[in-house]
């Protein structure tokens, strides 16, 4: 039996759109002799559809176009069918009243062959909002070539059943175990799993620890593409069991990360498995950490503008590492001539910022403005110190110069309708080094889930020759620095005041980051940082922050989701609490 | 028995100060001879404690607190038996691990009584995120007077079980059905309900169909106070079954709306049920709903702010009715004095407008200042003209009008420890007439969630003569007018451009709100409301508005919700979605 694996890239929402797309693909690989064609989860959809799943006429709408499309395969492929994931109204009037399903379509008509057992509540997750957890294990039978074939179907999280590779898993049923009995030849999972750093390795492990269960090949087919904050790597794959015929190759077929891809493979029947050998032998190399990263913050760029309906972005250009580095991606996004800097040097920036920024807007071809904030600086002390009795100072003075900055970029992206880039990281937005309404302002936050140590390593590989095929791969230019020298080993500074640093703020981000990442990721406690040597006053301090952020984080915009625990729809976190001692710009 | 319902006001995440609370509590009616005290839901944590129940460190500082509670009660308060609201670790390794459970309290131990069986998770409501749903019903037996009392215990939604009062309800478990063969003396329920329009009475009839199937009192006992965006009333209360032996009176202990209150009531063995009666003639008066309203709207200014740390507001004073209307809100809730409004008027500002507004800051004590915007608009022009080869035009200049005055709002809140209150209202949140880092700037939205037509009638309210005892109550001028009828009957106006009205681009208020309603409360779709008569061109570009707005609401301020469906916590939409046509000021 051919199957395709169509990594399809959805757009939230767009019943008929995505259904014409998965039209095109039955169309390609029918051609290629394919008979069934696997998509996502929801593919009609396009994950997540959030609320738009409470809509009673979505939910009909559904209906019509899952029709349309069994209409249309009837007529030009009627020897194809093809498995959809759909949100079926499980008809009770007690909620929630859908099931994360599966249809499959054929031939004018459509039928649902699965339902999803573990929904994921957690993180960005909120299956249990809108499903029901289906009670019983999905088999499917289909007559093919002669023979009759008895598919195992698993809907994502399905398949994360092994804790110990994982961490930790849902409660609930191992619906790989309870397909044991019924000795299937193939399991398929369509999923809608996003990037996350050794993710690709992490779904090559449970989906060979399935096809090694089940003793078949497991066929495991992932959306792409960027949908708000999340962004799905795709990276589709078939594994073969440990031990199966083809040993020492476990996957036996690879589709791309971060793009679409639509490709065909010969389920044969199922043999007995022979030679065991270690797991690391079998897996797909993962690519390089950072050139993966690098790939996924461009796509998640590329998506948002494209889905939002921009054609162009702004970002103001600091001379700092932070800006450079999102104008990198969005040069590698959308082409460097459809990204625009805006440079707004103030009385406290230094001459190589201004410098460093336009050598770098000339080494990726963006196009430059500059507009001095001094003026308006002025205007602002001179209305507000009859309101204050004197101008404002400390950090409403710091604040004000961010959000004159934040007020200029906004009015040039409303008036040449631009994307507006916020360019923050994400160890800023955790103790509030930022100001809301200033250097927050922008429709994406492109790295604000990188720690700021993320950033000097991402740059550092940009600048270094190992990023040269990427580079050229993305469009940029493939030879010297992109970065620069200059701009990535600079002392990072606000430049709000004469002469700041961030460290005279906050500790230095080699001793920050870990810390962070130790309450944020690893949600420990500062008693737990200060029992491993972390000063106690440091420990409580970056907490405090942290906590006192609460109110900023909620204001900002949309992040890339890049890590395990991020500031996004994943974090919540009540403001009004307990613990809101400390503070920096507001 | 004597019982006391505890209706106490939390600090979220604030474990050691509900401790301390419900301590006080404990003194006060032990006292009067109560030997039961009753908290509500979550008690030790503050309802929702949303992602702190993540983090393992508080449920360990959890159990130290519940173990001081206990050690104090043993050596002040011996006889006192206290029922406290606790995230119960359950020891699995799989997620969720906790259960929203209920700790028994008493001489020196605790332990474990009830775990809650319904977990909302619709809505604002995420509890499947952190609970596990318990599988049986929970029975405490406890001594008392001689006598074996039989309670049953249920936590808030365990009562949400009448799909035809409710609309609909969860599916699961009737934890009120499954304790009918225990033959319980009492039902009781620690609740965290927020508050809506209409919930008064709702909770009540719930109550009284439970009491009356299970024939037994039913104790109610709710938070109250304003968590973020979540305003939690009280309106604790002990309900009679249907014909029991206080015929007439189904409410035999009703606490107040909206502060915190402990009382106790006497707990008599159950008699047989004698006449019937409708329910109607059974609960309790609900408070006229537009008081209500106002009342709550005054507890969550007065608790975000506390609760936040800050003792002062400032808002922007139009001249307009909404802005108008929060002045009331944080004058009743801060007092006058703590109040500042600034006047911002630009070269479009109508005279009337500065003179009513002046005029209503008058009326409610706040200070003033004026700080005019026509030099700073003069300033962007000036710095923007070179960069986008004339001056900022259309909505780009009407949102930078917005932007000067949202910056120079927080610079004055920032250098004054103020906190900004934003004064938009939901049909502007709802089709997004309102700039994003301008007008929407602030710490709380305070009248987020009320529809303009709502706006209108709670002024109209607040200047009848029917709102004297109200005012006086929360210690504003009880005569004459508060709004005042220049404001309240001027024909609604950004005042970005020369004679401007909101009727320029959208349809009346009185159209568009019931509109809104039927998308938003109702989830209606455009085709719904052009088969009953609304015009094809308006629904479809009132949804399209509604939708291509999410960005702003995303990266709005909590608000406080009053209605059943809200532009917080529970609105989650995607952004980079299907029908992103149409556009207003951005």
């Amino acid at each position: 039996m051919r199957l395709a694996l169509a990594q399809l890239n959805p757009l939230v929402g767009d019943l008929a759109g995505n259904g014409a797309r998965i039209l095109a693909a039955c169309h390609q690989v029918a051609a290629q002799g394919a008979s069934l064609v696997v998509t996502p989860e929801l593919s009609l959809w396009g994950y997540p559809p959030r609320d738009l799943l409470l809509r009673p006429s979505l939910i009909t709408q559904q209906g019509v176009v899952l029709q349309q499309l069994a209409d249309a395969l009837a007529e030009e492929l009627p020897q194809l069918a093809v498995l959809v994931g759909i949100a079926e109204p499980n008809g009770a009037a007690a909620l929630p009243n859908l099931f994360n399903a599966v249809a499959l379509v054929q031939a004018g008509r459509w039928r649902v062959v699965a339902r999803k057992r573990l929904l994921p509540t957690y993180d960005v997750f909120d299956e249990q909002r809108y499903f029901c957890a289906a009670s019983e294990p999905s088999l499917l039978e289909l007559e093919q070539g002669g023979r009759r074939w008895r598919l195992g179907l698993t809907i994502c999280e399905d398949l994360w059943v092994e804790e110990e590779l994982q961490g930790h898993r849902l409660a609930g049923a191992d619906p790989v175990a309870e397909l044991l009995p019924h000795h299937v030849d193939l399991l398929l999972n369509l999923s809608a799993s996003p990037f996350g750093q050794a993710k690709v390795a992490l779904r090559q492990s449970l989906a060979h620890r399935a096809a090694t269960r089940l003793s078949c090949p497991v066929v495991y087919v992932n959306q792409v593409g960027g949908n708000d904050e999340l962004v799905f790597d795709g990276a589709s794959f078939v594994m073969n069991p440990r031990g199966g015929p083809d040993a020492g190759r476990a996957v036996v077929c690879q589709l791309a990360c971060g793009r679409e891809q639509v490709l065909t493979w010969d389920a044969a029947p199922c043999a007995a498995p022979s030679t065991p050998h270690p797991d690391a032998l079998l897996l797909t190399p993962v690519p390089e950490p950072l050139e993966q990263l690098f790939r996924i913050l461009v796509l998640g760029v590329a998506d948002y503008a494209r889905k939002c309906g921009f054609h162009a972005a702004l970002l103001g250009l600091s001379g700092g590492i932070d800006s450079a580095l999102v104008a990198v991606i969005a040069a590698a996004a959308l082409g460097g001539e459809r990204v625009q800097g805006l440079l707004m040097p103030s009385p406290w920036s230094s001459e190589g910022s201004l410098r460093d920024a336009q050598a770098l807007a000339a080494r990726l071809g963006l196009t430059t403005q500059i507009a001095p904030i001094a003026p308006l600086m002025a205007g602002f002390d001179a209305a507000l110190t009859p309101v204050l009795a004197g101008p404002p100072a400390g950090l409403a003075a710091e604040n004000l110069q961010s959000r004159i900055r934040g007020t200029l970029l906004m009015a040039v992206a409303n008036q040449q309708g631009q994307l507006l880039l916020s360019t923050g990281n994400k160890s800023e937005l955790a103790v509030g080094y930022c100001t809301l309404y200033g250097d927050m302002n922008g429709g994406l936050a492109v790295i604000g889930d990188l720690y700021k140590t993320t950033v000097f390593a991402l740059c550092a590989w940009l600048d270094s020759p190992a990023a040269g095929p990427c580079r050229r791969a993305l469009g940029l230019p493939a030879d010297g620095e992109l970065v620069g020298q200059a701009i990535r080993e600079k002392p990072p500074s606000a430049e709000l005041q004469p002469d700041q640093r961030d460290s005279d703020s906050l500790p230095d981000y080699a001793v920050l980051d870990p810390i962070l990442r130790r309450y944020i990721e690893h949600l420990q406690s500062p008693e737990a940082l200060i029992a491993d040597g972390t000063p106690a006053e440091l420990a409580h301090r970056v907490m405090a922050l942290l906590r006192r952020a609460e109110f900023k984080r909620r204001q900002a915009p949309p992040l890339l989701k890049i890590g395990s625990r991020s500031f996004g729809s994943g974090w919540r976190m009540p403001i009004a609490a307990a613990n809101l001692e400390g503070r920096l710009r507001s």
